[in-house]
């Protein structure tokens, strides 16, 4: 925490967000946390398979290469001693482990209010919510393309929900919001609903100028104290297979060269961009991840960054991907052992290919959760909201996920798994007798109010209590739940004087009009 | 595999069950196969908190001690050297520990279809049917009493899927069939439409020996035969805390005489039953579990037994049990270490507090399962078909779970996270180049067909897609699974003179008044 934050939380009185409060006031949540994940991770590959996917991924950047279609990062690697051939580059395994050693294997992010700093890397488990979906859908209005007053309404559930960590990318895409000035509104709503961790996409240079000039402005930082340390983030995709993409490749280097935190995620998915054999696709997704990885620890060593995997298979009747799937989640774990291999953080999903939010969406949703908690992954995207494979973000499911991750979060807890003598308590065993119970006994009125997780969403009555209320199904629940979240959502704190500061830069660039686009 | 099965086998034409060419009629199924967990298990206890929890269950059984409501076991285990004052037993450790030694840390149940043989133990990890729900519960008719027609479309349902490999107890209790010959009515079915392990419910002398004499009837075996190997099981629960009842007791010798194994699942429900803490509640589970185990091995030394872990939590709000939740897992994960400190094999649950297939009941079966697999549990009860904390019995619930459960025998397949040359396919991401795509190429072309998990029930198609075919969710894609799934079932293939002596059997049985009621 550095002086202008305590000057700032001083000001606002160093109290707690509202949404702490406003969190009480409509549901009984668990409380904001960095979760240390305490499971040894699954581990599916031996010593040798973990050395034939790291000799796999060498013998691409070796053998085949990887197109990079950017002159700048050509440039650089040209430099670095790279074989290059038109855009083409081909690595000497020894610089690509030489430059992945440089990367820091964990690193604190600090957004606006210090409070609310992740750690990425190690143990630390930090989740959030879903990105990009260009469509939206609720159980009132059906499947809709994604629109501002919706993007808003889930950066809200964003901020609310304590078990959210970051704001990821948009969650849904505002498309009645031009392109041009598109980043300059999100990011100022953002940066204003929430006071967590915020992202910028690298979908050119102006734009992510402009998002970290915005979060530098949000923070009350001078440039020198923005760079000094990880405020915010990005995060590439390869286009799959074997090629990195222009604004994705500039993004990255403009937020490395800042110290801001890339995080570089290969979508191989298996049978379509990927080779149909799942550890063919980790190869590959290794390859294109460590690719991008030499280059910003050559042009900015030791700057922080983290592999992600999006590694998954299409279903082979019709070609659509699937996700949560038993392949998905071997191919994670694979993943995370690799990670751990190179000393990166990794990043890891919550998804499924579910359309609508229902037992389907439920178990590959688990699946994909559980998958990302065996990994070891550090920071889980897509976590809430999640539908269609991505192309739907659901307030309800953002909901029912929401009560997901947190029985994560409380499953990391130590106290469930305590062997003290109070805990194993055999004198209330004694106390209580055959044929007892244990309701009244001291031992459990000492306790109960927190021995146990609490949901906010599953419905624990019998059938008949539940019918009494109207038997509703988890969704309609949720859907009920997440408006009256969002009818009573307070924005956290915020000094007068920095978000005056944000809208007025947000005038500025829109009156030079924004961003170019391409129409 | 004995001499008369073989030569039962031979009569009716070597063939495979018909089951496996309906599954074909309906849907493309998994196929039969014994499960292997290859995952290394989840252990949240380090050395000392084992040493904890074995510490204190031995207090338990030597300080406080255990009530046998059952004189025979009283005057077994006081010929043993046990405190005996009254009903109360107290047990010495070392006692305890040597009967324990004597159980096998495996063993291999074989039904009258040889090639449903299933082993308990190990790596191994076995699947059963919801068993015991005294209502049923589906998409047209809502929460009505169990009822027999009912009852044999579960059984069915047990029988059609591969995932399944035992049928468990009733999977929903028939109330329009008279107590007295309940089980002989029950057993015939679950004899004749299924091939598959049985169990026996230890609700009095004359039930259990009637259900080992219908069983090795169906074997076609001769006593000592049946006598010989494993064949059949039951399952017993103490009555927590501190107690085990007659019945159970009389029932689980009954079997132990006779080699066949005994099941000991207290329910130790965490702030009810047993103590709030979670360690303290897995404490009392297992003495509880011990101690009917060295009963069993006094009285048959070696005879087959499993450890099961029935350990939740009570909703605090309502008093109600809760299941899936993180306190279960990480009860069940405690429990797995345990069983593999004693060298016991351990039977585990698929469970849900929700009471109708919605997104809340897969995520609680999700984390019932998954924990399932994290603890190394070898036997699997309620995999398949549960609501409303085991009050409920559905079909549609049946058939999503048995989508979850053929997912999570996929996840142990090896090719998953093989790692060959052939596997990593540089050669193919040569062929395919920057940019293209693996739909084409020679290595997808060989494998895609068995490349990837195939589902049934889960709809992996766009929304679009979907919702032209009129967006269905998940249950009531289930609903009209189940209908055809019963609509095309054909039973298993059964030696006519085996099924006539086994139907006589039920009828003299009946005759002569069924088993003894109490009203």
């Amino acid at each position: 925490m550095n002086d202008a934050s305590l000057a700032r939380r001083r000001r606002t009185g160093g109290r707690k967000g509202h949404s702490d409060r406003a969190g009480h006031a409509v549901i009984s949540q668990s409380p904001w946390r960095l979760p240390i994940n305490p499971d040894n991770p699954t581990e599916p590959l031996d010593g040798d398979g973990v050395a034939a996917l790291h000799r796999g991924a060498m013998r691409i950047l070796s053998e085949i290469g990887i197109e990079f279609l950017n002159d700048e990062a050509i440039g650089h690697l040209k430099a670095a001693g790279c074989k290059v051939e038109g855009q083409m580059v081909r690595f000497d395994p020894h610089f690509v482990e030489e430059m992945v050693a440089r990367a820091p294997s964990q690193f604190t992010l600090t957004p606006r209010n210090p409070d609310r700093a992740i750690t990425i890397g190690g143990r630390h488990m930090v989740f959030g919510n879903v990105s990009s979906p260009p469509n939206a859908w609720d159980l009132d209005r059906g499947k809709r393309p994604g629109d501002f007053e919706t993007y808003r309404e889930f950066i809200k559930l964003t901020q609310y929900f304590n078990c959210m960590h970051f704001a990821g990318g948009y969650p849904v895409e505002p498309i009645d919001v031009h392109p041009s000035v598109r980043h300059l509104d999100c990011l100022f709503e953002k940066l204003t609903l929430t006071d967590k961790v915020a992202h910028a996409y690298s979908l050119g240079s102006e734009r992510v100028d402009d998002v970290m000039e915005m979060v530098r402005i949000s923070g009350g930082w001078t440039h020198e104290e923005f760079e000094a340390s990880p405020r915010m983030y990005t995060n590439i995709n390869s286009v799959s297979p074997l090629k990195h993409d222009w604004p994705m490749l500039d993004g990255a280097m403009r937020l490395a060269r800042r110290g801001q935190p890339v995080v570089v995620t290969p979508f191989t998915l298996a049978g379509a961009m990927a080779p149909v054999t799942m550890a063919g696709a980790v190869a590959l997704s290794l390859a294109e991840g460590l690719a991008a990885i030499a280059l910003l620890q050559w042009i900015a060593p030791g700057c922080p960054v983290a592999i992600g995997t999006f590694t998954s298979n299409v279903d082979m009747k019709s070609g659509a991907p699937a996700f949560g799937t038993p392949e998905y989640m071997r191919a994670t774990q694979m993943t995370g052992q690799m990670a751990r291999f190179y000393g990166l953080p990794m990043r890891a999903s919550g998804v499924c290919a579910a359309n609508v939010p229902d037992g389907q969406a439920m178990w590959e949703t688990a699946n994909s959760l559980w998958s990302a908690v065996q990994s070891g992954a550090n920071m889980i995207y897509h976590a809430a909201g999640w539908l269609e494979g991505g192309l739907i973000a659901s307030p309800e499911k953002f909901v029912m996920d929401c009560e997901l991750i947190q029985q994560i979060q409380r499953y990391f807890e130590p106290a469930l798994w305590a062997t003290t003598d109070d805990d194993i308590a055999v004198e209330a065993m004694a106390e209580v007798g055959p044929g007892g119970h244990f309701f009244g006994c001291a031992h459990t009125q000492e306790r109960y109010q927190s021995a146990f997780y609490q949901p906010f969403l599953a419905d624990w009555r019998n059938f008949e209590a539940w019918r009494s209320e109207g038997g509703v199904w988890t969704a309609e629940r949720a859907n009920r739940l997440y408006k009256r979240i969002l009818e009573e959502f307070e924005p956290p704190p915020m000094d007068d004087g920095l978000r005056e500061e944000l809208s007025d830069f947000v005038a500025r660039r829109k009156r030079e009009g924004g961003a170019p686009t391409d129409f």
